[in-house]
């Protein structure tokens, strides 16, 4: 079997740990029966050690209860820089692997399900874990909102980018990010009802951007240059200015002068949200829905 | 002038002082010149003192820079039940009173913007303050759900329900409240989304039900008489099931049952979500939407 899952940005800013948005770039995992495991990677990530170390492998081997299993892996997902490479391998290799539950494979990976809920059904996603159960619902996107991704050559490693963070907030920040949440969700609805202050958040970004200084002045560069707001994805490295895609040529140039200026080396590119999600083949079909997509 | 407003339920359980529904139950206030302050107060509230200290005279003094007013108001908001009485009444006596702004009047009362948007522009809010100033959104809210309102006769003062707030936070329970509210949202524009964890709180609710001990039970009852989730309504003491109208009959008599069982003296109503917010006529003017309305 053969999956394509896209990436995905987390957090958006206030939403941390909650909210995601899946991405038009996408991993391809095909798995088949094997005399011996063969893990054959190309795209980002190939230069990972191709043996049952790789996630893919760890994953699919979980799923078929075999490692006599060949599996192919072709990303176009930049990998620790914050755009959910590993969510959307864990659940593109589960799947090709035949799993019931593809979701439960990226939130075990993960720990949380956002990035994993928005690879496997796309669009903008609310998740959380109920009783350890993910839980996730659909949210109104504009599909006139397009996302500028900044990518550091820099990743910056999840654990590290967690471990800056404080174990206890003050309640008035707690409430300054549930009352930007609210805002942002009203302007992905409608880009129109989006303000820029929407983006700001006080539960991640700032203990993280002791691990990249200049991120809060490539975040307010990209909204001088005309995006609606602009924000971390994930755990970084990468930089997300959401905008109309009308403006997407300009703010994306935009990111990469402040790239040449601050000497952060890197790429920008726009992408669209992805509203399919998930997508899986057999050798004798198209690609099609997986049959978890209720 | 005269100015019409709904009261409010804010928090919502996880939005804690950002969300807040506008919902039919209306105070109104008329204002007009007169040679020495007359204040006449009937329905709720008619008791407070009808004088210079009265919210209503407070704000149409200010706003008309004379106590030379003549200021009728009729409530059937509870007041100190958490239905917004005394947002609604500020921003309809400011609005009576020639305010250009009445919100700000609202913010100005509470020190927060979620109950006063809602009285002003009605419907499903989302609320904060950007820079000192208050910014707001409408957020979608499926017309299927109204709110069974259980009222109990016992009041509770903001100031001490805010008083029970610890003023720091687990990140976690700042990430819980995040994700809940990401999935009420979810719920709320569409009922058949709605799942009754979406109206957990972990910031304030479970410290002010030392205040409220029933509390916690009855929210409880009334998701298993078929609200599809339950919360404080603003600081209490009102406790609010949200639900489907053709499930409303039922809730609300369970409300009643449950007030009766565990002795806490009280009325249960069903309201409506108000979609219009504030209106305002003059003496030769229907009711009218106020121009303040973008």
């Amino acid at each position: 079997m053969k999956a394509r899952a896209p990436g995905s940005s987390a957090n958006l800013g206030p939403g941390f740990d909650v909210l995601a948005v899946a991405l038009g770039t996408y991993v391809e995992v095909e798995v088949s029966r094997s005399p011996r495991l063969e893990v054959l990677s190309t795209g980002e990530g190939a230069d990972l050690p191709a043996d049952e170390s790789h996630l893919a492998a760890q994953v699919a081997i979980k799923v078929a209860g075999t490692d006599h299993l060949k599996i192919r892996v072709h990303s176009e997902i930049p990998i620790g820089r914050g755009l959910g490479s590993s969510a959307a391998l864990a659940v593109a290799a589960a799947a090709a692997a035949g799993a019931a539950n593809p979701l439960e494979w990226g939130v075990y990976v993960d720990g949380h399900p956002e990035n994993a809920a928005a690879s496997c059904f796309g669009g903008l996603i609310a998740a959380a874990l109920i009783d350890g159960q993910a839980a996730w619902r659909r949210l109104s996107l504009d599909p006139a909102l397009c996302f500028v991704a900044v990518i550091p050559d820099r990743p910056l490693l999840t654990s590290d980018a967690r471990g800056a963070l404080a174990e206890t907030v003050s309640r008035s920040d707690a409430v300054f990010n549930l009352g930007r949440m609210g805002l942002l969700l009203a302007g992905l609805a409608d880009h129109r009802q989006l303000t820029a202050a929407a983006g700001d958040d006080r539960l991640h970004q700032s203990a993280r951007s002791e691990l990249f200084p200049e991120a809060p002045e490539m975040l307010a560069g990209l909204r001088k240059a005309g995006a609606l707001t602009s924000f971390w994805s994930g755990a970084g490295t990468t930089l997300i200015g959401v905008c109309r895609s009308v403006d997407a040529d300009t703010v994306r140039s935009r990111g990469e002068s402040l790239m040449t200026d601050l000497d952060v080396p890197g790429r920008c590119v726009t992408l669209k949200a992805d509203l399919l999600g998930m997508t899986l083949a057999s050798d004798t079909k198209q690609m099609i829905k997986g049959e978890w997509q209720a």
